[in-house]
């Protein structure tokens, strides 16, 4: 990826392994508190702060059409894309709810509906209005692709300047789950059949028919799989190509990245692909009920933090393992040393 | 059971029908928010309310010692359960950061230490200062098992009446994951080496004599399995007993519970033991690492919410899961419906 190209910065290994020693001296047996001493050493790794802190975190949840819809790949018409965000605005989506349980900043872009949307309380920041049918024809060009990107990372580097700690990036799109699953199996070579799912619920002859047309157009777009952004032009969304702009721009601000679930796995996995220093800033919320989440999980060598048969997207399973997080910095900044509250440690026997 | 027996109601199925049905008016693909909305439905079961609450949460932290922490069982001497208990009165410990962030109403309870504990912030409720040496005698007698059951149930009563939703039962003994790997290997009849662990962290040639310690233990006791009280106090701790009592007092007053690690899991596979009807009341919290806690939970067909290698007690754990309870009574209360919306449902289209 030459253009855009953010410069991401290493961890602080220093930092990770002072918070490592620290964490042996509160008052627990050493290890005892498990992942959540390990993701304490990871914000701290990506934060440089001994004492790192997640909140508030900011959620942004791209939407936007895919053409792919008019093939009745999805159980929905495209029409509730629009509709949910208006649903978004009016604070009554999971995501919203979920949202205000951890005070994040939420924020909804419009990266490409296909109605006109207008009026307060979203961004309006659209490239196109959908992308072409990916059955058809590639679903974005090259500069739209970047043009997406970008608005991804305006949209972080907004969370940044506005204070968020940590980046949750949420999707709403008709169809996605069909524009990720040709992604993924373009990215990683493994058959359509074991990664599609049912998305928004289809399943029987609709479940057989998404399988056929994302194996025809993988055929026909003929993605270049070492080129993510080939491989995102080609087959992907405008809200895809905006979250892998919104991880990069996050990443660069040393912003930790809580992962939704399969289409932002995919969108992950082709960040990484363009960015392969992103990957440390990525923590995984939760592994999804759609079979291709695995295979995106295991292509990044990640392991989530829940696994509740979520399949709703927006950020949601990010925004419900968010407490987690919160909950590590706390271990680290509240908690009393041994020395502190006068227990015996081990070695004090 | 016979003394003491309390009266647990049966679930409410028809509030749990609602729950269900309406679940799938709100604006996400039906059943796409997985785990979250089968713990929502089951609140409603447990409460009785079409829009079940969870919080303020109740944390009762029971603690006790074991006068088989002379076998040399543990990692950390026996004051240490006394300097815990300073340590939640100070406020440093997990169970305490924990226990702020959700905003819960955190008791601690002498039920057992074996030092004089005197002084503000805790529950004075000592039955006797630890229990006997499980591997030489029977560690309590029955009298002093249905006692420690009895402060337990006043803890939950406690709790109810100063207007908690949901349980948290923790505990603090050095020595305890002896007595619970002793109760469940006697309740379960799987071999003590298929279920005992480190606890607080021993290893190597001290838990080679760990095992040894507790295999002569259940020989020597020879509780009878069919026979909960009886397995209780010969094998448990008063802390344990303690859980018993505050489960099924919890569960008489309708109050969801949320099981913490080993030793909860044990004191309630007790608790079901003695009183079946319990069972519908018990959300699991996390999986832990003790290699016990897996057998545990099969024995109560039970998937808990988080899996964190943890294996601290304390309530942690449960107290760190509770924030999905949260999200799923708000996901009922806050979700916009499609119709409210104005978003097509699938039956629309």
């Amino acid at each position: 990826m030459n253009d855009p190209s953010p410069l991401i910065p290493g961890l602080d290994a220093a930092c990770a392994g002072r918070v490592g020693r620290y964490l042996d001296t509160l008052t627990k047996p050493p290890g005892s508190l498990g992942r959540l001493e390990s993701l304490a050493v990871t914000l701290a790794a990506i934060t440089g702060e001994d004492f790192p802190r997640v909140t508030p975190p900011g959620v942004v949840v791209f939407a936007a059409d895919h053409g792919v819809a008019e093939e009745g790949v999805s159980a929905f018409p495209q029409a509730v894309t629009a509709q949910m965000v208006a649903n978004f605005v009016a604070g009554g989506a999971a995501i919203n709810v979920f949202a205000r349980r951890i005070d994040a900043r939420l924020e909804v872009v419009d990266v490409g509906v296909a109605s006109d949307l207008s009026g307060p309380g979203i961004v309006h920041d659209k490239v196109r209005p959908g992308t072409r049918n990916l059955a058809r024809e590639n679903a974005m060009a090259q500069h739209e692709t970047r043009e997406a990107i970008a608005v991804g990372r305006r949209a972080a580097e907004r969370a940044a300047k506005a204070g968020c700690r940590c980046l949750i990036v949420g999707e709403m799109g008709i169809a996605n789950t069909t524009a990720s699953t040709a992604m993924l199996a373009a990215l990683t070579d493994v058959p359509v059949a074991e990664l599609v799912g049912p998305g928004t619920g289809v399943a029987g002859d609709a479940l057989v028919k998404k399988q056929a047309v994302i194996e025809a157009a993988l055929a026909a777009r003929a993605a270049d799989p070492g080129d993510p952004m080939d491989v995102l032009a080609r087959l992907g969304g405008l809200e895809i190509a905006a979250m892998v702009g919104a991880y990069l721009g996050a990443a660069a601000s040393r912003l930790p990245i809580l992962v939704d679930g399969f289409i932002a796995t995919v969108a992950a996995l082709t960040a990484c692909r363009l960015e392969p220093s992103l990957r440390p800033y990525l923590i995984f919320g939760h592994r999804s009920q759609e079979p291709g989440h695995d295979r995106a999980l295991a292509a990044l060598d990640a392991a989530p933090l829940l696994d509740f048969s979520l399949r709703l997207g927006e950020g949601s399973g990010a925004a419900l393992a968010f407490p987690l997080l919160e909950a590590a910095t706390a271990m680290l900044s509240e908690m009393a040393t041994f020395a502190d509250a006068g227990v015996d440690n081990r070695e004090a026997r």
